[in-house]
């Protein structure tokens, strides 16, 4: 059974808001195994709305819409849907009499133009509207279902949740399940080319990656008949991945972003952590404490920005900046050091660089950056040449000095070695 | 002139990620004076993309086009559009440069597919991705333009900007301007109450509110017939409203975010500023930090996230925090001083709160924060009760304390207000 979704709207349109709507469908849909092919966005006219819907209607099993079921003259998509079935509009009590007590309930004054809302195509199964004036309906047409759904998310949602899952439970052949694994250190195209055949040959569980900033989702889907089978089907594929990329996978789950996979890893290993930023300005101390719980792997952080609060703050040599300026390995290695020492944490990373889009020379050119790692028995700086313009550049030496935590957490750092990425 | 938005993307449609290119796109183009009629999302399956191109091209003067430019199998924007307009499609050498250079530039090793990416309809129009590796392009085809963008926001926006808006203005009739107020201390009901007439009863300029975090942007748009003319109109409407919302406009420019103001104005006025930040984690150090200049203004921040290091970094004494805790007005007010004091600037902010989920109490709940500000003669601290989950919190309280500084650097805080937003 394929889906298309049809947001109605001329605030969509005008990029006014934007279509969260389309997003919690289109992911409820695919979890339930049900394929969306389209999704559409169309204003409050009644002309391009009919088209709209005779497109849909055209290449879909059902269409389900959002908006358009309000009060005002603009709202027009369930008088359009019924004129396409040729179904009349009915007052339907049961609905007008909630919409009333749902008035007198805010104890606010009702506009009459209200009652259109309980105008229901004949024949229709009404979804009842827990968080709003506005009912659904669900028509089914000859060639096509609608399902129509108010506009804003927090009556939406429920309506779908709790009155169309369950309508729609009788279309569904078997069930789908996702796992997302987290890569870093790799780019979109390296993992498309070493994964290559996996990605493509694989009809089920399917393969797909996602780029975000710096890193990698890749997401395994499988289809069965139940639950179980369904993960089961994920275990093999995931462990061949991981067998290939190796610890470049750093996490699974979609919601679990390096931050998270950090300090659940340092809270796991009882360590503390410190972070000695001068291009990222405190990017590296913000991500870790946005985590819940940070505070168990978390004191403190330095952000010295000045070549004086480098010496002051963390005893970085006044002869080191001297000689061979902030942005350098001996200063990173300093950092680092100093970061340990004066905190007393376990791991401390340091980050220094020129992150533009001024400041670059052809010696040091903008996107140049260390990051040093200290702990008890290891102490080394990386060097990097990371590309894009400022915040780019912050984001990607944040995630870096991340993953170098992890990987010292994990203890899986090739001490040896130059560059481990 | 009417344009259709189609977005390229099985993420899009399996609801992985949220389309707020199609939102950037239509706001952009309905402040330039064009209207979107339809936008659509297909995933990357030839056929359905071929199919909509079909749809929007019938439909629409120009169809933009998002995503599906990368370097996968996956990708067929291009292609799917050069075989629609029975274009042929042939390796650009500057944008196969611009690659090699690119990851050269990176140090990383460049998979042979990413040739793909400079492979382009001959004839068409080139557009430079100064962000990433896929060029855009446009197409003049017989009644319909094609404009191809990247799918990451932070390629798209920067091209559409730099290079489409310049190639769209032969087509606009008459000119259409825009200036954006920036607010912060009222929300957007309160805006739109002190507001009401000039919002509801403007047609040119119209004012039209936007919330943001914990801010509203009003944006005043004027239609002339030359760029002059609409700049004249904009100006009374844009004096009208300061008038009446006063130092609660901090800033004008749709990209003037309050670090943005807040950098620019310490700079101009030679101030140093600090920030001591508990719950913040670090947040308003990086939101300085995040604007080129910054080293004029800022040397340092610390994050103090213990109770130890409030001690040992900005000499909170012990006792404060034994008797009273780390969130209350005193651990601020010793937080403030101290920094003041151990960096030498002319300002320093502190922060501390709980922003939850955990650690509340019923006389500390989630949600309290104190942000103390100090100078040579000034020392306050203030209380506040933010709502909203960890990530809003720790948002709102850096904002709070952004927009403290600003006050502070323009000698407009009244000093003797228990509450001054």
């Amino acid at each position: 059974m394929t889906f298309e979704l049809l947001s109605v709207g001329t605030e969509l349109l005008l990029g006014s808001i934007v279509n969260t709507n389309a997003q919690y469908l289109s992911r409820r849909l695919s979890e339930l195994g049900f394929n969306v092919y389209y999704t559409t966005v169309v204003g409050d006219n009644p002309d391009r709305l009919k088209s709209a819907l005779e497109i849909a209607a055209g290449r879909a099993d059902a269409v389900i819409t959002t908006g358009g079921l309000g009060p005002t003259v603009d709202d027009l998509t369930k008088e359009t849907i019924a004129e396409y079935c040729g179904l009349k509009c009915v007052m339907d009590e049961e609905s007008k009499e909630r919409i009333i007590n749902r008035f007198h309930k805010g104890n606010s004054y009702m506009p009459e133009n209200n009652f259109k809302q309980a105008e229901m195509p004949e024949g229709c199964i009404i979804l009842k509207n827990e968080n709003g004036t506005a009912p659904g309906a669900i028509v089914e047409g000859e060639d096509c279902i609608f399902i129509m759904l108010p506009g804003p998310p927090s009556e939406m949602k429920p309506m779908f949740d709790n009155s169309v899952i369950p309508y729609l439970e009788k279309y569904s052949d078997g069930v789908i399940r996702s796992k997302s694994l987290l890569v870093f250190g790799y780019g979109e195209s390296a993992v498309d080319e070493m994964l290559g055949d996996l990605m493509n040959n694989s009809k089920n569980p399917t393969v797909a990656p996602y780029a975000k900033t710096g890193q990698v989702e890749l997401r395994i889907t499988a289809k069965a008949d139940t639950v179980q089978e369904a993960k089961e089907m994920l275990k093999p594929m995931e462990e061949k991945i991981i067998s290939i990329l190796g610890d470049k996978v750093y996490g699974r789950g979609i919601d679990n972003s390096m931050e998270n996979v950090v300090v659940q890893l340092l809270r796991d290993k009882k360590l503390k952590v410190t972070c000695a930023e001068s291009c990222t300005g405190g990017m590296v101390a913000e991500k870790i404490t946005s985590v819940p719980g940070a505070s168990e792997c978390f004191d403190c952080g330095y952000v010295t920005y000045s070549n004086e609060q480098k010496t002051e703050l963390l005893g970085v040599s006044a002869e080191t900046l001297k000689s061979v300026g902030a942005v350098s390995e001996e200063t990173a290695l300093e950092m680092s050091k100093g970061a340990l020492e004066k905190s007393g944490a376990d791991i401390a990373v340091s980050i220094t660089g020129i992150a533009g889009p001024e400041g670059g020379t052809d010696e040091k050119p903008v996107g140049l950056v260390y990051i040093s790692v200290c702990t008890e028995d290891f102490h080394k700086a990386y060097k990097f040449n990371l590309t894009g313009e400022r915040g780019m550049v912050r984001e990607r030496a944040a995630l870096y000095a991340l993953d170098l935590i992890r990987r010292c957490a994990l203890g899986i750092i090739d001490k040896e070695a130059e560059y481990i990425w």
